[in-house]
């Protein structure tokens, strides 16, 4: 499958259609962005290392029953997906407090959040993605009630998956984001990527941030870290 | 009944303890305040048209089966309210878009929001009372899920009963706050007021303001225009 025009560009994938109707090529490039796009670097390897990893995670995500987007690794930077009508808002499970929750909610790094916390964000650059609930989805039609509650509970799912695989390998899940698209036969499923570009993840000893917090807070050794994590997974990049 | 020493003193209000362990004096003040505690005013009257137009909306709330902590209107300032142990988060319902929600997603100022948008928001002012949701309230114990539930429910029913209410007099009820409590036997009780202090009330053919927002934005007539809501609700102050 060859990449045709550029659909979309976003800050580290481009997406292209295919010849395919039905699926488009994810182009992961090394561009690494953080606060809105303020500080963006390009990174050796990234985008190799975020498709491979993003491949490796979506098929574990698939045998445990969860229905991604992902088909066919294509290449270092390329991965042939299903393409779907993306839902404009991303859906952010908390296993322990970080990041803007610290700030917003003034809650110390590191507390335990049990239950976790589910949160969602409107995509919108220009509004710097504000925190939404049901209702504004509702209210404004980015999605419908079953859509809502089915995002939800797919999200808490791969919370189930992933903790315990990352727990398994030394680390702790702090928290992440996933977006979803509706299918061509109405079905919501799992797209976009899941990389540690868009999640925390902590060493589970030494607490050592393993994840873009490496960037943004400037600690080096991004994606040599990233490559440790796929390394503890059993992923060899 | 006697006010003994001073519990609480928020923005507009003051609470005093009673020689009833189970009773509360709220006293209302002349004082208006806006963005955060920025701008504050001493508004002749107000303290007195706010307790009487409380104590009236509250009645009529009562009467349609909604638990209030309204007892007794005791003098022009006071009222004779139940204790409870307030619940620390702001019940908002939207119905039409105005004020923060305008910002904060981009929306035009008068879009009809159908079905309405229910917002919870933490009381704190350190931090700005930040949008929170029923995640973040159950994981740092400020409500249970029942309460929670019941918080919506309750939240809702009052705009079926005051929708109409202001709906007859020729006004829109815009958005509005709540704040519920906890009694003595575990129910959940609506505490605090509604003023026009706390909601968006527009006449419905000018969409002339009638609330706090004359303060807020500078235009002037502020008590006279709560005495003006008043009269058209039947209450003459």
């Amino acid at each position: 499958m060859e990449k045709r025009e550029e659909l979309y560009r976003g800050k580290a994938k481009t997406v292209y259609v295919t010849d395919d109707a039905d699926k488009l090529i994810l182009h992961f490039r090394n561009d690494t962005s953080a606060f809105d796009g303020q500080k963006i670097e390009q990174l050796e390897r990234k985008g190799e290392v975020n498709n491979k990893f993003n491949h490796f995670i979506m098929s574990k995500l698939e045998d445990a029953g969860i229905a991604t987007q992902v088909e066919e690794l294509l290449s270092d930077n390329d991965s042939l997906v299903k393409k779907l009508e993306m839902i404009p808002v991303e859906c952010v499970v908390r296993n322990v407090a970080a990041g803007s929750l610290v700030k917003r909610l003034g809650v110390e790094e590191g507390t335990l959040l049990d239950p976790p916390v589910f949160e969602f964000f409107l995509k919108n650059d220009a509004l710097h993605d504000p925190m939404v609930n049901d209702y504004h989805i509702l209210s404004f039609g980015w999605a419908t009630e079953n859509q809502i509650s089915e995002m939800k509970n797919l999200t808490f799912r791969v919370n189930e998956v992933l903790k315990a695989l990352f727990d398994e390998a030394g680390m702790m899940l702090v928290d992440y984001k996933l977006e979803f698209g509706i299918d061509s036969v109405g079905n919501i499923v799992l797209g976009d990527e899941f990389t540690p570009d868009g999640c925390r993840l902590w060493d589970k000893e030494t607490r050592n941030k393993m994840d873009k917090d490496r960037f943004r807070q400037g600690l080096g050794s991004v994606v040599e870290t990233y490559i440790e994590v796929a390394d503890r997974l059993g992923l060899k990049l």
